[in-house]
């Protein structure tokens, strides 16, 4: 075993795929490619071309480069994103990559290879059509936040749990890059000139900063279940078959309406970024009237998943027998939603870090444009979600800033 | 230094004494007196006749017996009780006991000895007045969760102290007795029989479950500060002078409002309490005006020294620079304290323990009379907890309920 941490190099990633048992044939001549962004991680794509046989070594590396800058980051990410993956897999079984080895020392993870599916942002981009993700997404939300909570398991093993999954430094990031820099004239904001305007009247918005200082505090301080905490299009890998949720190296216990947020947040900056990639304008309606009736059922199916779990599994004595409990819980859940999905799509526009879905339109007007709905979808989710009483809320919303 | 935990003898108790620093004269002629209740914890009271000097060691027993049945009890709580100790009088010097030495080994905290006190809840029911109290709690509680909370200390800090501080067999207990078992048949239950019909109605009383189920999920979830997390006035050694909380094992990272309403309940079990103890009716309604006042200043003051440290040192740009998010999160933290402040009335009347106050009075109608009084008062505060908008709520329901 190896017992101190180094970068490995391509030919030390094959040796150690060698020694994982049941994925390749004895002697066989194994590649690697790193594939990774070279940022945070480094991920070696080790396959046996003869057998046509693959895995994937995702190793952490000990600081991170955001804007050209260093930052040293705890490898102990790579401790909370394998044993995420494994536990995610018990809850919500084929929904994320199997987990074959951990290695602590190495900060390592070798795990399954979903090289057949692609980034789902980049799908959403080629608008591509995903009829099974509401069903699978749905499914591995109910569960994964179901059963690692109060209601659904043991509440001192919970605790436990809650132990294992403190997470300082990635909830930084989050806390920082979400919560706290769009909503004042941050140096980490990365602010297209053409909507400064927009940008300027939200920091002058003190409704709005009131609704995210709730909801920054929920993210503080609601233990709610284990999260995923950065479930973006582009922490899941698809097909139209097939869906493996990734990279939960920002798991912690929060709340649960951040993961179903981060979904429908980043969905709705596909809807608006929508302006460019489908030019024809039926396309693009006949597209967006998909996306909104993916959202809505996610959230449906997600709640009747989630109350079928309540009603058949619960641990929680009062929580099953306090009437109305349920309805109550699960209506502020879906403001949590609302007002997350709003928190994830503003900083997604002028923070730190853009999405594809919207900074690749090339066209400066279409762009801006694309912002503009984007920020007004954003802003209106966050400000109203206190008032929303179904999935039909954000629908209303979309449609009357811009469909 | 010792290795393995085994309960120590008075001999042992004083041979671990002398070798505290700066306390006892060299040489000094030790006296030992176990002065626990046996139950959960030894406690030696060690003196120095000659000289005056003494101190107290506490030491946990690895289990608990209640109501003759022994359960195994960790003896990770001596070291949560004397880590919070030390965190406590940092942040609020003065006002709980003094720690002098912490031996994980032997589950065992020497602290500073506190026998020219007395427990306050015997103090209230000899009627004595205690006039610093509201001034020495509220500073307390503003200081040990202000400063421990997200708007006090470093966020990422905090998330260690989190993982530090989880307690999962003490919350356990809360759990089950105070936020469960009082609302159904449970067996722990101790239901005084004069009363069985008031207690059947609350187990038939569905929008009270509700509230009770929501202030549950706030305990369950909400990691907003550092708890003392059992602070009823038997946790509180008092003289009119100086205030001291004590036993800090069941600390961890729950809602404030737990904390401040179990001051605020245990002060009100007191208050229905004196159908009994001033039988001068005259006395009874001036001590219970003292009471209710002595309520109110420590909602007042509280508030006052919250804001004032949230003023002068938040650490949380966006939850000072929110318009009204201040004034929200008072009125928020009022209403969970009064709701629970009403959960922790209610298991004292016919729950597993109860309290002195109630239990010690003998005349059998007096004693009927108080605990339906406090039922009412604690199941009005939990119905009407988030319609409350000032301190004022508690008072009117008080007075509406039997003063």
């Amino acid at each position: 075993m190896t017992t101190t941490y180094r970068p490995l190099t391509e030919q030390e990633a094959i040796e150690i795929a060698r020694t994982i048992e049941g994925i390749f044939p004895e002697g066989a001549d194994l590649k690697s490619r790193e594939i990774g962004d070279g940022n945070l991680n480094l991920v070696f794509h080790i396959t046996d071309p003869a057998s046509g046989s693959s895995l994937i070594m995702k190793q952490a590396l000990p600081y991170a480069k955001v804007v050209g800058e260093s930052w040293p980051l705890t490898l102990d990410r790579a401790r909370i994103e394998s044993e995420s993956l494994i536990l995610q897999n018990k809850l919500a079984p084929g929904l994320v990559p199997q987990v074959y080895r951990y290695d602590a020392a190495l900060a390592l993870t070798v795990m399954e290879d979903l090289s057949s599916h692609v980034i789902m942002r980049r799908g959403l981009m080629d608008t591509i059509d995903y009829p099974l993700f509401a069903d699978h997404i749905s499914t591995f939300l109910a569960r994964t936040l179901f059963l690692t909570s109060d209601l659904g398991m043991n509440q001192q093993e919970k605790k436990l749990l809650v132990r294992d999954f403190i997470n300082p430094e990635l909830c930084k990031i989050t806390e920082e890059l979400i919560f706290d820099d769009p909503y004042t004239d941050a140096e980490t904001n990365n602010i297209p000139a053409p909507i400064r305007d927009a940008v300027e009247a939200i920091w002058q918005d003190g409704e709005l900063q009131f609704e995210v200082a709730l909801l920054r505090q929920k993210f503080l301080t609601s233990a709610e279940a284990l999260l995923h905490g950065d479930l973006h299009t582009g922490s899941i890998f698809i097909t139209p078959e097939s869906t493996k949720v990734i990279d939960p190296e920002f798991a912690y216990y929060g709340p649960m309406g951040f993961d179903i947020g981060a979904v429908i947040g980043n969905l709705l900056l596909n809807f608006a970024a929508q302006e460019h990639w489908s030019s024809d304008a039926d396309a693009r309606a006949r597209y967006r009237t998909n996306l909104l009736t993916m959202i809505e059922s996610i959230w449906t199916q997600f709640e009747t998943k989630f109350r079928a779990l309540w009603n058949e599994q619960s641990v929680d004595r009062l929580a099953s027998a306090a009437p109305g409990y349920q309805d109550f819980y699960m209506k502020r859940l879906l403001q949590d939603t609302i007002g997350f999905a709003g928190c994830k799509m503003v900083r997604r526009v002028y923070g730190l870090a853009h999405v594809a879905d919207i900074d690749a339109i090339t066209d400066e007007t279409v762009r801006e444009k694309a912002q503009r709905l984007a920020l007004a979808i954003g802003t209106a989710l966050i400000r109203g979600n206190r008032q929303a009483e179904t999935i039909g809320h954000v629908i209303d919303i979309v449609k009357k800033e811009g469909f």
